[in-house]
């Protein structure tokens, strides 16, 4: 099995293997600038399966919904999709009955148009996705033009399936890409992904937008139980600024265009750990990309009473503004970081509980160790950093968050993104 | 009643008022540089009753406790107290044994010193509290030479009052400062008090540090109720960046030199607003000199299921950065205080909920309200931003938090803050 996540990927050369999305079997795709973005950037993307497909999603556990996350839910109870269309730079969210009907007319006129490329789907097989500024009506007008002419652009190329990468983007500073291949079922499976999201992210049940094809042939039931296993050791371990989107939609659809059989026993295991690698990566990706982030932070807290208490503790960690600064900084001040989980509601035993940063100690059976902080601050520097924090209760409990550094930029990125 | 909160009291002059904490009867204060801090601001300060004194107090609820917050615990107990011995430059937390013994000490230093000037109190009697740096010993032999030193230089005159004030500061840009009379109990009370804190501010129980002084004559039982209850509505609805911090303490102590009677009924129910104004004046002074603060935010959330889920949904508001960045930038990006409720875990009724900027109606049934954004930019371009969200459920649940903005300059504070 092969993953690639380079976090960066280039236009795709002639000549060089195709990885995006579209080198999934039967899977068209594109993106285009409709008008909805004053910066002309790509806004309006499109991803189509040309057969029926099984599929699942996980979505925000924000109360307050994005109107497209409504519809999506509805369209995908089913188990099954043909394509998602997704706008970027107006979320569609507390925009009442008219977001409603404006989330349900992109999906009818994805469908209406898709037949003129000789894919015949109906709507409520489309799902939709927006992001961009909440307590906006879409400029539906620009839709209206805009999908026609992105069904005619629809394409398998690797510059089809790089435009997609690019089109969902909204403050990302880069595509969001994760590839992988297996043998199961009888045949070769590909399974691709994009996802975007670089602020507003803390996902819970899913992320703010991710997308993954595969040819494998599978059940609707058993991709449900799958997607929703791997979103919450990938997805829901991301968090840049604990800021629950109204948005996260994680979507993956199967088409069985591998050829093979319908996959059971332990071909499902084989497919779920490639999925899992797929997210994994592009988890880690939307951290890294966390806005005004310069690095990669992975926290670890082990030790703990229940899975649930470790993720408390390590998302506490992970979401402080001091350690985030602290990170930011190269500074080692460890002591952030154990206050952070003292704080989070997680049982822990103080005099058992031990810190580390990369791999060293810094503290102890209730105290500080005799390693000299520049030492420390050396780990701190990286642009990857490990926290690691037993909890010292006798429980067995782990959990693993992945975030990035807070620094100015961020505040830049957010306090002068005007509405 | 009068309260003094302007927030940045000078150094007082000849002739005018002292309404510092030593203008309340049988207090002496004063503080000092002892060598801890490198800066040589001051690090060292006292606060001491001539006579025994009723007290009360509440601490932090982090795991992760400060060895001078166990053993304040400990001399507090019996509801009785005599005087603090405060450091600044190193919190003694995750200090282990050694800890313990190094708080202790900083009470018997200052009760054997305290004999000299005439004050004879046992080491139980002094609550001690230190902050600054978590993870590293105090250094014992600045506190030794500098604790004789400072209980030579105690006083009950404004400067020493005043002293006291800066004496507690960390990264604080200003001195917190909150005064107020009042007739009970047959004579004229007085109630004053200062506190610190502007980074690792999120209280729950108590705040980073906060003393008051007062010449009631108070039981320890009721100053205990009454101590707890005004906490809940002054301090613990204060957070800056939600890192509950290790080191939390709030004492109020009562040593009943006004001449009055034991209060009593009604009159302790004018204590406890007096009580209350002084100390929601303190915390209110917190929340605007946040570290990098340039506003103060007020967030109001009504309509709630209980009080529990009003305040969880405003702690939810006033902790999100993309909040504290909106109100920094002067961004009406009201959609980022309406989800923050949204995944707070608070009971919420969308369609019914209303959301204000100032006194600005933006959204409402589900949707934005017709008003010019224009005018939501002018409301959140002031100094204080108040926010108000009805979350539209049946219930009579309000809750009102205060907190400021996330500037580039809390990044530069704490990123470059070396330990």
């Amino acid at each position: 099995m092969r993953c690639v996540a380079c976090g960066a990927i280039g236009k795709s050369e002639n000549g060089l293997a195709n990885k995006t999305i579209t080198a999934v079997k039967g899977f068209l795709a594109g993106a285009m600038h409709c008008g909805i973005k004053e910066s002309g950037k790509p806004d309006l993307a499109l991803l189509v399966s040309k057969v029926p497909a099984a599929a699942a999603g996980v979505f925000t556990t924000n109360k307050v919904q994005g109107a497209p996350v409504i519809v999506g839910r509805e369209h995908i109870a089913g188990g099954r999709l043909q394509g998602c269309v997704i706008n970027s730079g107006c979320a569609n969210v507390c925009t009442g009955q008219r977001g409603l009907r404006d989330a349900r007319e992109m999906c009818a006129l994805a469908a209406q148009n898709l037949k003129t490329v000789g894919v015949r789907l109906p709507p409520s097989q489309m799902l939709p996705s927006s992001t961009g500024v909440i307590g906006r009506f879409l400029p539906m007008d620009k839709l209206r033009s805009g999908i026609p002419a992105l069904v005619a652009k629809l394409a398998d190329t690797a510059e089809a399936g790089e435009a997609f990468a690019q089109g969902i983007l909204t403050t990302d500073t880069c595509v969001k890409t994760a590839y992988a291949t297996l043998h199961a079922g009888g045949a070769t499976i590909t399974i691709a992904g994009n996802c975007k999201g670089s602020g507003m992210i803390a996902p819970n049940m899913a992320t703010m937008l991710a997308y993954v094809a595969t040819d494998a042939a599978i059940a609707p039931a058993p991709l449900r139980r799958i997607v929703k296993a791997v979103a919450d050791q990938t997805f829901n371990c991301v968090t840049v600024d604990q800021h629950t989107s109204t948005s996260d939609t994680f979507v993956c659809m199967a088409n069985g265009m591998s050829g093979g059989r319908i996959l059971s026993g332990r071909d499902l295991n084989k497919f779920t750990t490639g999925l899992m690698e797929v997210c994994l990566s592009l988890a880690k990706q939307i951290a890294r990309d966390g806005e005004g982030a310069t690095k990669l932070v992975r926290v670890f807290v082990c030790g703990a009473r229940t899975t649930s208490d470790a993720k408390r503790a390590a998302l506490a960690i992970a979401n402080s503004p001091l350690v985030k600064t602290a990170i930011h900084g190269g500074d080692p001040n460890w002591g952030r970081f154990v206050s952070a989980a003292g704080y989070s509601g997680a049982s822990m035993n103080v005099a058992k509980s031990v810190c580390k940063v990369g791999k060293i100690t810094v503290f102890r059976a209730g105290r500080p160790t005799d390693v000299a902080l520049s030492k420390v601050e050396a780990a701190m520097r990286q642009t990857e950093v490990d926290i690691t924090l037993d909890l010292g209760t006798s429980g067995a409990g782990t959990a693993q968050v992945f975030t990035c550094d807070l620094s100015r930029e961020y505040i830049t990125i957010n306090a002068d993104y005007h509405t």
